[in-house]
């Protein structure tokens, strides 16, 4: 069965994100005011597998090994059939 | 007023994603058979402006200018008061 899922990632709070702390800066050269800026990135993809509860496990074992770093990344998995 | 932005980039359909081609095959490497991988970025702020339509005009400007390429990728913006 085809199971859609979507992992999204994202540093925990205190962690430094040089990323968004950089957009802030530039848009503040080019005269734009905004703060707190934050980013989050999404990966998508296409997995077959039996049912939700092994997609869900196979899924946090890929956050866990691959995806993202589990000790300054915050993850959160979604899956839709 | 304060308003919460976000603005959600992902590449336009049929442009080549080195990253999500490069996770897919790294997934694989792993033992994890993913398809259609795809990733999407989103940067969140908080923006004060005197009303939505201002806010739109300004982060549309934003995107069009620092924030995203135009040319290959497509952009949604959405915001809250």
């Amino acid at each position: 069965m085809i199971f859609n899922v979507e992992v999204k990632i994202s540093l925990k709070k205190g962690m430094l994100n040089p990323e968004s702390s950089t957009i802030e800066r530039a848009l503040d050269l080019l005269g734009y005011k905004v703060k707190n800026t934050d980013t989050i990135d999404i990966i998508t993809f296409q997995i077959d597998e039996k049912n939700e509860e092994k997609v869900l496990e196979e899924v946090d074992d890929m956050c866990q090994r691959l995806l993202c770093n589990p000790v300054i990344h915050d993850y959160e998995i979604t899956i839709n059939s």
